[in-house]
């Protein structure tokens, strides 16, 4: 007999004869001719109920079952009498493929979150982690949905990069030299021995290998793990996280910041619809204003507000924040806040930067003095999207990277698109933990991630 | 007006009064009172061919465009009197965005690959490479499509990690040390100054990780970038390339087998379905077999034999073999494609390996000589997916690691899923750009990967 997930059985509309399900168990309370076990496959956050009787033939088994043991029951769906479940398993027989010990971790009871990232290994087992990565492999699919609707090519932009291509953070080197033998020429690093025959990182943006494919296939978007070795410890920065990092040709900033809008709301549509059950559980247990927020999110035109306006907003609330803001300051967390969820209560789209905090390639106002730079901030997160128009001419573009001091030599590839066929182009870069977070109140980057990687951290 | 895309205007069912194409042009072709210009913009690699007629207010511009320069028109799509397309445009006003030098290097002629390889960031404009990446994109979306239909959860595996989990490759490392004063104790390098206090590598796969989940969640599969860094200059090896890893709970060797047929049948099927003309020209002038090859391999039921009586097949074939086979040695690439294109001439599943050649996870058989290993074998190619049930009892594993040398510290988590709740399961690993080989005919692994990383290569 072929088995079935309880993601199926609980769905069933009749009852049926004879199923197959294997899972492992959540508890079992005995009565006096019979009992209780609750059996969770991972298909679903609901378990399902079997009723196994003492007259079964391995009913000595049933009594020993613990906490994380697995089995294959085979039974009748039947209605249930109690509440809470429409179906339970009436057992006809039962198979335990293992039995696990009373020093299981995950007893019926309640665990830290700091606790669970030290079993990271069994932590999906939970409710909370299990439906955690349920909707993280739910949201992927929305995204790469969205994106295929809107005739977006996914391309793979390379992890291993030969350069900072945007000064963007702190880079982990690559190498395959013997960190205890390092080969030296004048005594420095001889490179020619390593793998690429050079300095080699991982990435830290696949943007401007993006724009060399949306100047060639039009629109297309990159989703893929991303790195900065930045040293700090907080609980919004992991060492490796995924990107999505749309790019549009014939784009300029209105386009840019429409599609972060319609990302956004697509892809928190979509998991309200579709992840009803694990979503009610972070809505229940994790953040009470979770559903508030996200139909906030969805229902919203996102304001869209130039950075002077924004700063002009809080130089008048200036007393309350850590860290002054004026023109030309960056904006940080407690100010991106301030703006989405006390100022204009809702989705906030800040644009036109000062040039002097933003990377080359954004693309120069007619003022001379802004960028036609747009961030995205939303409720609960701050900071959610970071894009851009680029700068498509060439001399334009040039004169940047010599204000900056920036070589050009290693850039003349990404160069060579403003010589042939340069067009108009935009796109932004959106942290998936961070969307992930949004969606379910999660509050540390740790515990939306399967194994995360920070600082002194790399265990599994 | 709101740009049209050249992908939707050709299937159009009716003449339309006014379009807004953006592109670049491909070709331009002067007669007495008109001009003929083809026009793509990467949405598909069909081009749009415009009439720009010498009344045009801009007609001196028109005599001026080069190709791959950008230009916006408007016009009327009107149905075309010549062969070769259905539409047309009749253009009533040009925009030139830039124009492309005489030096752009894709002029209208063939370029070898290893020139369009120099120029990694120019070749998605040309039809092939254009047609490869366009189907790279939509065989992704086919992965995810087929998991999630059937219940899978995808899930982003570490790509930093501590150990090399499966000694199945050369390691690429990673460091934040300054490789020009590397800290020692001991004369040893003192990792307790580098990022993650430790040796930190690029992963290999992702299938131990992918354990947990499946022993968590059910099935589920990893979809991302893997490194390998071995100094082989092959068509068939990058040092990074993307692998696609299901894993499922519950699950044997045959269901694991079941599951690599269906998986290389429907994303084939959906790129014969979906991508007809980009496919088309890979038939046409990459591989005049391709249609054939993939039909067989939708058509076939993928014939299963062990290894036993594979090796013993090629036996009786020795002496055209560059390499000998006997039991106990791995299968080279020239044994894997006799087997599949001359003898079964169809996808064929070795299974049953000897241990000696297989990792310590792989799910020792009752002949204490064999383990439930699999490989898929298909034209072409050699082999396309590699995967095993998993060794799920404690003692056999730790016998297995003892017998290995390998240390069991750095796997306590991984021993773990063994002791708590351990059941059958079964999984596998398949190189996704081989899967794109398989699908374009294109027979250099450089030239399905955006930006490909090879030995002394990092360009771009």
């Amino acid at each position: 007999m072929k088995r079935q997930k309880i993601a199926a059985l609980i769905q069933a509309e009749a009852p049926i004869d004879q199923v197959l399900v294997k899972g492992w168990i959540r508890t079992r309370r005995d009565a006096k001719s019979f009992s209780f076990i609750e059996v969770n496959d991972g298909s679903c956050l609901a378990n399902i109920q079997v009723i196994a009787d003492a007259s079964l033939p391995d009913y000595d088994q049933v009594r020993k079952l613990t906490t994380g043991s697995a089995v294959g029951i085979t039974g009748a769906l039947v209605a249930s009498q109690g509440g809470g479940q429409r179906w339970e398993i009436q057992a006809e027989s039962l198979t335990v493929y293992s039995l696990a010990p009373e020093t299981y971790p995950l007893q019926k009871k309640r665990h830290t979150d700091e606790f669970l990232r030290s079993i990271a290994h069994l932590r999906p087992r939970t409710n909370k982690y299990g439906a955690a990565f349920r909707i993280r492999s739910e949201l992927s699919y929305a995204v790469h949905r969205f994106f295929r609707e809107r005739g977006f090519r996914y391309i793979h932009t390379p992890t291993i990069t030969g350069s900072d291509c945007e000064g963007a953070g702190e880079l982990f080197r690559i190498t395959t030299l013997d960190l205890n033998r390092i080969p030296t020429r004048d005594r420095q690093v001889d490179y020619a021995e390593d793998f690429f025959a050079t300095e080699a990182n991982l990435t830290v943006s696949g943007q401007l290998s993006a724009e060399m494919f949306a100047l060639s296939l039009g629109d297309v978007y990159t989703f893929g793990p991303t790195f900065r070795a930045e040293n700090s410890n907080t609980r919004r920065h992991a060492a490796e996280f995924w990107m999505i990092e749309p790019e549009m040709a014939f784009c300029d900033l209105a386009g840019n910041m429409d599609l972060g809008e319609d990302l956004i709301k697509a892809t928190v549509g979509f998991i309200i619809e579709n992840c009803p059950e694990d979503l009610g559980l972070f809505a229940r247990f994790v953040d009470k204003n979770l559903m508030a927020t996200l139909e906030n999110i969805i229902d919203s035109d996102f304001e869209r507000v130039p950075y002077r306006e924004a700063v002009a907003i809080l130089e008048r609330k200036g007393k309350q924040f850590e860290y002054p803001v004026t023109f030309g300051s960056d904006l940080q967390t407690e100010h991106e806040r301030y703006l989405t969820e006390k100022h204009f209560q809702k989705p906030v789209i800040v644009y036109d930067y000062p040039k002097t905090i933003k990377p080359f390639y954004m693309r120069m106002n007619d003022d001379n003095e802004t960028v036609a730079a747009m961030d995205v901030l939303v409720p609960s997160i701050g900071e959610l999207i970071g894009g851009s128009q680029r700068e498509e001419r060439l001399d334009v573009l040039e004169n940047r990277m010599d204000e900056m001091g920036l070589a050009k030599e290693p850039y003349w590839w990404y160069l060579e698109s403003r010589r042939y066929g340069t067009v108009a182009h935009s796109g932004f870069g959106l942290g998936f933990e961070r969307l992930l977070m949004l969606v379910t109140g999660i509050r540390n980057i740790r515990d939306v991630i399967p194994f995360p990687r920070t600082p002194g951290s790399i265990d599994f």
